[in-house]
């Protein structure tokens, strides 16, 4: 399947990130660090997207903490449904973002909000839920 | 930091699926089909875990789309929660699933229930959320 082949490497190149909502990410990244020894970055501050995140080096993955940080940070909700923490969103890394954007239009499906510069200063887009089966979907251009 | 090494291979050796519940696994699976262009299998029924189970290649990622099956199911209570379905758990595969469960022990942390088979045949044991940051994690143990 040809065309399949090329929407899929146009809407995901590979997994970048697997994000988990935390009330407090140096309690959750200590565990990562102590109980799996996985290596963790430091916190570090958001602020223009309303969170703290905290990168941890699983074998296979990435995992992104995310605490909430100010105030209407958009993890916020999420928390107060799960209070312990959980799942957030996934990440595929793209090529071209706009050309991503082009093919679900074409499918009837519209990101939410705008394009936006992500926690790396490179474009991203979210997908909503109910357009992916229950998951918020993050598409993130690794290069400008 | 060897020890840290060796403590994160043997609990992670790679990340195995993402798992997502879903009330219709067709449906979820038409989805990854038809917007992103994946590779699905066929919907099969695991009756010993209350599931029924479809894999979706993804570039970087395996995603294993759940469906319930039978009463009591192990995922109606989360489905219950997140109607329109979400990120149920990670599985990690590990090389010798009794030795993860040692290096969890002297940490203190318990499995949930015993070592079982898991959806391909192989051991599998679970990990609670409250003892990683929220999450569900699944160790399966990739051969016999």
């Amino acid at each position: 399947m040809p065309d399949n082949d090329k929407i899929l490497k146009t809407l995901c190149k590979r997994l970048n990130h697997i994000a988990i909502a935390v009330p407090d990410v140096r309690a959750a990244a200590a565990v990562y660090k102590d109980a799996m020894g996985a290596e963790t970055s430091e916190p570090t501050p958001v602020p223009n997207h309303g969170v703290t995140t905290v990168f941890v080096s699983m074998p296979g993955a990435s995992i992104e903490l995310l605490e909430p940080l100010g105030e209407n940070s958009p993890i916020e909700k999420f928390l107060q449904k799960n209070p312990r923490g959980g799942i957030h969103h996934l990440c595929y890394e793209v090529d071209d973002i706009h050309a991503a954007r082009e093919i679900l239009r074409s499918k009837g499906i519209a990101p939410i909000g705008e394009i936006s510069d992500g926690a790396h200063g490179t474009p991203v887009m979210f997908l909503h839920p109910r357009d992916f089966a229950g998951v918020l979907i993050e598409l993130e251009q690794t290069h400008e």
